[in-house]
């Protein structure tokens, strides 16, 4: 521990045991642990309300499964892109841990949710986009955020998502997915006055370049308040919605 | 004149004056003047409801008049991509040449239209997309066809474009024009059932990359039934709607 | 049924049986589904030509055949980019089903066709780009529309085009399926004067980029009157075939 | 007024002087004006915490001038992309109207800010991002956001970042505005728990592609909790960073 | 055949078997099939070089087999893209047909060439782009050109392409495939005065961008005399080496 | 010269006046400028045909006169990209030179052409592609090549081309010269059996990029026999017409 | 300064005028102070061969001079990308102040060079390329480094390199700027074992795309040991040549 | 042996057996093999401190074990890109070859290192970068070059790069190697003085496109002093720092 360390230190010099020089010339090499410690403040601070996450992406089961087990001791945990392969080798070794299919992701552990907290939503424009949608609303969850899931609403049949307005303007951050041309966000954000969170797709054919279409329309919004994250990063959307929520929620 | 010409090779046939082979000869070189007929009868089928059209963009003032005023002896004249300079050498040549200041185009003569003729309608999402929505609505016009406008009506606010639903339902073609993200033709594909031409703007900035954002949009529309032209391209976008309502309008 | 709901709760308030205040109070909450209702207009306007669509890429067989079992008893339907496999679980449930190999498509239900109605046209550059066409050819005559195909006329070949000129000249509109450079709908573009939509196909290679060289030069065509949809978008393309046609089949 | 109308129809019909046919076919026409009043309690919420914007650019300094005078009845006003030769125009005819010469923007009135209401932050990486920064920063205040800014602070020279982390970790959220390469965002969002809003600018040369490559960078963030805007999109940046702010600060 | 039904036609008005004005109606119709003939003239003088080919890539082995099998009875063919398995197919019926390995070409018969004939060269600058090259080399050998081939020639190692200047300065046509960066054309093109055209191959990786790299260093060579084909395309600068030795061979 | 050196270097060795190691170590520096007059042999046969040229694009006109003014004593000069400013520099120092508007290009000298010498023909497609095919086809005839022009031939009224075909079969190769979509080259390479050199311009607008969408459908032709050079490369594509006409001209 | 700061902190420690528990907390701020004064350690080991730099673009006459006139105190300077109208102004506060016209750069103070000390090179493929190449050897003189510079030695007259390879092989790292189609640094880097250094540069136009051409054939380079920089950053190029023979030159 | 020849031939001029005229006509022909015996003598300086290297990849197993088994006889063998497929066949026939399975690589032989020999430092910012820096480390230890490695020292967790400070600032030159939005290279640019060789990784999804995000991350680095190779380079990379330490352990 550093703060053991320093102390050790400074009543060494206290104590008449370590030159004043000889401390000097220790502490120059202190400014890199110390950041050590400035990150654990940090890192406390963050976990309040955020699990460990695993990517499992490029991971063996086995992999995946050892690093899990070794997490299941701290907390929460979130493994994203898993296979039923990852889940049956973490659940060989964390009997608890849950698999949500749509989501392709693992849990370990949750946080109870007042039915009246503040809450989020995540909206999909078409059915394909689900599984990013999901990912993105699972993170959200595992932080402790309440989250309201609305899917199939696509700009090509407005009374499908017009119908969902009162959900939309009680809302206290929204996340859009969408792929093809990924106007929702646009249509979203000038509907409501939360902070919008778009996710385009790589759902679509074509000149939509694997994604490419739907992240620049979503870049070029004519409606403010939107703010895009990489294609297909339903978890960086969840976790982004995680934060924004947060600072209602808990005091910062 | 063509006919004149294979006629009288015909009667020297009938005549003896020419023999078979050499009549065979003669033949062998007019396939190419020979199309050139099928192209004149298809121009005069074309010119039932167009009018010539010069592209001033590059040509200099005095090179439009030139072409202008050649033209004028053979009926309506529509000049886009037309600055004021333009139009002043124009009309010192051909006085009752008009000049539509948003569409940047001139015009000779009209076709006058009924007030109950089948119409189209043009639409633009933003102020700024105007230009290209007006030389849209002009070049229709001017091959006969009634056409109304409706601007500012784009997705941000989607109740402006709502309270036009009953003249959107009643038109035989819709043009949208829209620069930014360009997401108001998949939403009014997803409203209509009539064809709806899409044409991106270079309005915006950034990740807009001159237009090529709402170009991949409206190629990736959720939305059935929309095409897309070249950005900017407004000419283009009211010539396939007169086309489009020619096919109602005028026999085929 | 929405109008039932509007009747009942307005014979309510003819009858005393509800408030105004209490009436007013309901009806704030109609906006959404009236729009549904006025959906339902919309449609019933669309389906007088369209039958229901199933995209069948990303499905499971068996996902397909519940909805097109569902959709079996409403009407005519359409399934695209379906396999063999697709096809053989759609005709265990609904026997009638049609597969067509080329446009890879399932149809259930046809509308009679005239002999003498009014026409479209789909060519294909290429024996490659044939799927595609097909599949516009197809959902056009889905909507009731005559179509009429003629396939390898590549520019590299010109007389194979312009052998078929009269059949392009009688034409309600033309649909151009082309890969490689896609240079086919300028050619037919400066031939004819109905309105022609263009479709780029991923057929080529190298500087091909998926379909990207013939979507530029579809945008760029210097023949006015040409529109194009998303790469190897038969079915848009035949959608808006449809579409053009139907405004001078079915009074507007 | 809409509510207006439709109790009058009501009590039309209470009364017996309107039929049930006879309302029931006014009220098909309702949805759309209906989804107007919608909008207005939407517009409501949003005007608490936002003044009317105008973006100046492409807009004459006569054209911006007549608008805000226009505006400048109802409250607030932000004026985003203006010269000098707008401001002069503008303050012609509001004279209280302020020009902020770095972010090249016009405020009409403000926000009093209390000095311990909770804060969001604004980083530029080098001196010729600030315009983009001052832009975030003044549309963050004109919506009541109390906002710190630090600039200068690139990631070449850690140590400058590094010395404002208190400063960082109270935040409620944080935009980060970065040209050349674009990885600061990455970094603060490896440092802190609140929302990251990155905005890459079009500062650079060569390989910079007007902004694509910080674009590009933040979006592919390693950071999770970071979300991107369009390139030099100040101004949907502070916005997002004043809606983000209002969830803790405006009960939702 | 077009021109015997012509010569019938003429005879029949010669001997007043058809009149004057129906053979004119029958004549407007003849242009695009005279077309056809005047495309036969033009096949005659291709043919004197070329044989027929196929393109297998995208065909079955029984599709190839049953072209090829047709095409047999016309003289020598070239198919290329073809897979052991197209041989097989393509043996069973053609049994003299020859199977390049390297070329992953077929062929059928063969032009003898004199020793002394004018020759094109065919260099590839490292051993992965040697299959397009031999597809070249075999392309225009089938067109009756004399060709010499050197491989492995990069400009990482200079002395290797410059041991064969001689045999370079010599030749008709140079064709000069690479992948990796494609710097060979603009080496080789400073070193020649006759024609150079350059293949960029999709051998490479990362920033390669499947041939998009040495496709533009191709483009814009320094040394004048260097055109490029399509990534890959050995057959495309096979033909073009034919065509240009060929305007020295056969008098045009 | 080179050839001196090395003569005396020989016989001084027979001559006993030079030892055989000393001869050794003075001949290890020579390759180098060996290869020097290896490149003046080359440079020999190369200016059979060709002219010294100059890049006047970035130079001054007085840098442009002086170059010139030194080249004049060597023989013909084309001196490209060149204003009317470069001209009256050049002409200044060197009385006959030519200045080619349309070419925007400096000549001095030429080279007589005999009228039944095999010719090379220059297509271009709109008016606006007159300058880059003039370019070429000045480079061309400063080779000493016969050239044909025919101007304004495109796609989209192709009996503007077909017209010209049997002047087409004649040539010895052809330069085609187009924008817009670049349609053209594939049309032309299928219509005659010598070389075709495609040259795109930046003529067009939106999605033509500056030049990529005619480049790549040029790369992508459809028609074997066509290489491209690069974006507005008049120069380049009339020294590879030269080089290509040279073969059947200059015995190799 | 820190050091003192850290030094009377343990002395009050050691005398007793402050407790260990009083000097925890100060410490705990240190880290970002102390990495302060790390950096001072860096920095000074920097400045062993390093002078201060200014990027003048951007900045004004007048900025730029109070930039130079505060940093002249320190030592040497090199100011970038600097006019004419730049020099004026810094040559009127530090009157020794060097303007470097090719380079388009200012310096103040130099290092004087052994004549055999260890030497980098610097060549240009053509003339355009020299300005970014005299940029890149200035910085790297001003960095304590020999240079020798060798101009217009473009692949396409290979001899004109060639001559220069005893040069080559004698340098500690070589860089190589070139725009057009970017193959020199390939033939460079086949040629000698030092590193080389690639600058791509704007020079060019067509497909050439601002420097993507030979930026993307540097990085495809087929001879190891070559690394690239942005495109025109000759500055980038030349101060990792001098950090590159610093290596050898400087103890580490 | 070129020397030989060279010899022999002067020694018959210094005999009078062979003429002057003779010897230069022979002469005339050596420039080419001349160059080989340059090449030569720089082959021996360039392998001083290299081994030879085989690219395994598009090779087989059994022509990667005869290349090695070739090369075996000459020293130490480096070939990258290799499976355990190419290893088996490898060992079998040169027994003592080592595989690392991390770098994907095979060797033969070894270079004894000094622990006290100046040093490389490779950095990884990720665990799924490490193959490609694995790659770097082997090459540039196979030149003889001592390397240290750190991994998983990415930006998002700062310390963990800070806390090697010490190793990175005595290295003489270091390897970052990076996917995601790579902007590690420019956090470890602005701490270290020596040169910095960035290589992006193809590790990401999304708008990664493959690695061209931190390709364009790194191009566009604010810390001067980073060059970059192609996405995956990791031998290439390694190669340089090879190079780059080469210069200050081997005697130019």
């Amino acid at each position: 521990m550093e703060t053991d360390r320093l102390r050790t230190l400074l009543e060494q010099v206290a104590q008449g045991a370590r030159s004043v020089d000889d401390a000097l010339t220790a502490l120059r090499d202190l400014p890199y642990q110390d950041l050590g410690f400035a990150r654990i403040d940090h890192h406390r601070a963050l976990r309040k309300g955020f699990p460990e996450v695993v990517f499992c992406q490029g991971k063996t089961p086995e992999q995946t499964a050892a690093i899990v087990a070794q997490l299941a001791t701290r907390g929460r945990i979130l493994a994203t892109r898993a296979s039923e392969a990852h889940y049956q080798a973490v659940q060989a070794v964390v009997p608890d841990a849950v698999y949500h299919t749509l989501a392709r992701a693992i849990t370990v552990g949750e946080i109870p949710l007042s039915p009246d907290a503040p809450y989020g939503v995540v909206l999909a424009a078409g059915t394909a986009d689900i599984p990013v949608a999901e990912e993105a609303a699972l993170t959200a969850r595992m932080m402790g955020v309440r989250v309201e899931t609305r899917y199939d609403v696509g700009v090509a049949g407005l009374h499908r998502l017009l119908e969902h307005l009162p959900l939309l303007h009680g809302a206290g951050g929204i996340v859009v997915v969408a792929g093809m041309e990924g106007a929702l966000p646009s249509v979203v954000g000038g509907l409501v006055a939360c902070p919008v969170i778009a996710v385009p797709t790589s759902v679509g054919y074509g000149a939509h370049f694997g994604g490419l279409a739907p992240l620049l329309t979503m870049l070029n919004s004519c409606a403010p308040g939107v703010a895009v994250v990489n294609i297909d990063n339903g978890f960086g959307a969840g976790y982004l919605l995680g934060r924004t929520l947060h600072t209602s929620i808990v005091p910062l």
